[in-house]
This record gives structure tokens, sequence and C-alpha cells, in this order.
């Protein structure tokens, strides 16, 4: 990694942990931060008995929830304080209690203050491998301030 | 209300009963119905500290969250099975902890087994009266099989 | 309707003139304003044998060119000018040449330059009526300049 | 490329042709097909004076134009009818008369008969390189039939 390389990862990895320090619903939902750098996030959730909906599956907010987390940590990796548009998920498998989530965010592209991230959510499963629970787009907007002290204390 | 309406009415109640009576993560989340007829629900969530992100904010997938019960409240309100295929949401002002969400869902169409639905969220501020926090909407499928008996046991 | 109201109106009204004026795409695909009213727009296009996909029925980017234009006249009918961030759009039934689709687009929520605008677009059916070709849904951002002198000469 | 990759590049290119040859409105529009491959396509669209809206810049519905285009072909590339169920795209940057717009879409992921597929459009800058113009996520449903005999005659 060169010098500057190198600053933009130290950069990431002070801010999600500027970020994720006064998060409540991130650590209330038991997820961890798996990665962080430039424009890239992973985070894994484990799905709770208490997450589940009226049919025995993950509430689909709460698979919404891990891949909202991802984006935030992912946008939020170059040091200014960024914040969500919104956001579109498509759910493609369901989830349930025991599984893990993984979400993993990129950013896509980027344009002045705006930029859209993608979130793939997945599950592990014994015999398919990594199963795609649902695919996720953030629409960001930078507020152009530094994340360092742009937290609540 | 005529014969048929009651009964649509009484459908709707019914299915929000047995779908809520297994829906943990609803219950985790602190959020109670407010309102279900036939295509249309409300519910209400308290917004507590522990839904909070880095920036003492309402995490967007608590705001979610509430949205998508709503809707899943109101795309089941027919009787029939019905699950999110997918949904957007915009963020159009933050809460806080000691706000109350309110979210209401009514079908704007429907074709064969899909629906869309509109759930907006909104918080009593006292000043400015009802404030919208976001516009969500939910992409919903029918399964073509009776709510009553479709929940887990 | 009060003084205030009409001047509103009259601002709607010449707002989209001034827009269409210098619109060669919507002329170009045959499109007519049926109606406008602040934070309102009606606009109509027949389906022709060129807007036809490989499927033969009505190309989906067709359905929203008519549903984007009611979006562009209605969030641009209060005098500023308002440019789309983005939209969504679901597709419901199909539609073919000798169709004729009307886009109805209403002001959902605003906050701030940010609005959300629902666009409904139908086509009459001589035996269904008004039946749902699409739902679409407008992200719009003003940018806090008059319509008037604001499109291009 | 081994036999079975030379069989899957042929269904790709089979399939892109009955499409286009009966899709009219593509024809129209003046696109071209720079490229098919299995879960991916390549379309190209020059802008025209007639797609410009009242802001002298390309309309928005003409932006998704192409990509829609580009997602069909992709989705439609293993040889099955694919219809679009919906899509959302979000604009980063204006296009010109003059500009060629080129739409990239490549499948994302898919279970059972949904799929997810994401284009960019960009446009080249003599200054800056390629500009995304757009980013452009589709929601396909595949029907089960063959491409092959599926199209209009």
């Amino acid at each position: 990694m060169t010098g500057e390389g190198a600053e933009a990862q130290a950069v990431a990895e002070r801010s999600a942990e500027v970020m994720l320090a006064n998060d409540r619903a991130t650590a209330a939902l038991g997820m961890s931060l798996v990665e962080v750098a430039p424009g890239r996030a992973v985070v894994a959730m484990p799905v709770r008995e208490d997450m589940v909906n009226g049919w025995g599956t993950c509430h689909g907010a709460m698979v919404a929830a891990v891949a909202d987390t991802a984006f935030a940590v992912a946008c939020n990796s170059y040091g200014e304080v960024t914040v969500a548009g919104g956001f579109d998920i498509t759910f493609l498998a369901p989830s349930r209690p025991g599984d893990r989530l993984v979400a993993t965010a990129t950013r896509r592209s980027s344009a002045g203050r705006s930029g859209v991230y993608d979130v793939s959510v997945t599950r592990a499963d014994p015999d398919l491998g990594a199963v795609v629970v649902a695919e996720f787009r953030g629409r960001s907007r930078s507020l152009g301030r530094p994340v360092e002290g742009g937290a609540r204390a």
C-alpha cells in the first residue's frame, strides 16, 4: 500500500470507529464490523429469534438494517459526514434464526456530494455456499464536514 | 358499513392479529398497531435511545422498520399471505429519541399477485404539526394461501 | 378560487408553458399536457407502432417517459426550476399501439429542496375501465431559481 | 472459451438478435448493440436534438431508455423470455446533444425467476474520460419460455 493508500485506509478505519462508537442501534442489533476500506465496508449480523416476523423468517427491515449499516460505514469512509438520502432493497431469499447475514457495501458512483452504493446481503448455506438474501442500493449525500468531531458526544 | 364491508374489515383485523401474534421483531421494537382496514394500516413506534445511529438521530433502518411493518399489515389485510418483493425509501427529515413515529400504509395499485403500497412515516412536531420523516413504497407479492393457518405455530 | 389560489394556478400554467415550449423530446413522443395545477400534472401519450419492444408491447422506457414528463411538469409547477434526482417505476400491465397512456402526477411530500412525487400511468380498457400500467415515484430537487427565464432560449 | 461457454455465448447473441429485430422503439431512438454475453450487454445511443428537455439537456427518460434496453438484452441473454418488473434510476450528471451514451448492463443476482441487473450509463468527456450520467437497477422476471419463437412475428 502506498503512503496515500495507507492514509486513506487510516481515515476509513477512524471514521468507522467514530461512527460506530455512538451507534446504539447497530450495537443493539448485534452487528459487527468485519472490514472497512475507502468506499467499502462489510458488516455481519446473526439473525436472532427476536428479529423474526409472523412467517418465521427474518423481518425484511432487519435485513435492510445490516445493509444500511454497511452502506453508512462505506459512504463515511472518506472522512466526510455522509447521510442516506434513501435506499432501495429487493428481497431474493429468506433467512432464519441461526443464519449469519453478511452485508458487503461498495461504492458504485459519485458526483459532487451525491453517491450510489451497492450492498449485497448474503448468508452461508451448507450446500449452496453464499446465498444472496437481498440486494440493496443506497443513495448518499455528503454534508461536507469531517466525521472526526461530527458525531455526537 | 355494509355486510360485505364488515366482513372485509373482520378479515383485515383477523389477519393482522394472526401475523402480529408471532412477529417478534415488531414486538421487540415496541411497535403497536393503531388501525387496520382492507388495504390500509397504521403502525406507531416510539424512537428509543437504542435506535439511534452515530449522528444521534434515529437509524434509517428503524424508520424503514415501522414503515415495513405497516406495509406488511396492509398487504396481508385481504387475508392472503403476501410478502415483500422489495421497497424503496426516501428520507426527508430526521427523528430523535422521544419522537413517536407513525407509519400510514395504503394500497396504491394491484395487478394479479403484485401490489404497490405507499407508506408515509411522520412524527408530531409541537410547532409544525405532522412532519414527514420518510416516504416508503413497498412492492408486494401474494402467495395465494390464507393468512389463517399461514403463520408459524 | 381565492386570489392566492388563482396566482398559484397562473404560475403553474406559465411554468408548464415555458418548460414544454423547448422540450423537444416530449413533442417528438407525441405527448400532450392535459392538466396542470400546483403540485399536479396530467400528461397523455398515444402508444405508437415505433414505441414497441421485441415482445409487441410498449417499451418500458416509453411508459416511463410519459410518467417522467408528468413528474417534471408537476414538480416545476411552483415556478422554481426543479430537476429529477431519480425515479423508480413498477410495471403492472402491458400496453400496446392504439392505447392512450395517461400519466397523473401529484406531489406527495417535500422538505427543503427535496420532493417526492407519485405518478400513476393508466390506459382505458373497454371492459375494465382505467387499467394501471405502471406506478412511478420521482425524487426531485429544486435548484432555487425561477422557471421564467430558466429554460434555454 | 469452452464448448459450454461458446454455446451460452451463441444463445446470448441469438436472443439479442431475435429481440432487437422487432424492437421498433430501440431502432427509432438510434440505439445500437455494442456487445452481448451471458448476463451482460452494452448498448449505445447518440443524444439527438429531439431527445432534449426544456432545460437543454437529454430528457431523463431517454437516459432511462438506453439503460432499459441494455437491461432487457442482458436479462434475455440466457434464452428465456424475461420482462422488467420495474427499475430504479439515479441521475448523476447531465448529457447533451452530441454526447454518445453507453449503457453497460450486468447481472448482479438472481433467484428462481427473479433477477437484479445493474446498468451504468456513461458519456465520454474529452477531459474527464468516462463520466457516469446515471445508475440504473432493473428487476427482472423470467416467464419460463424460450426467446426463440417468443417474439412477435
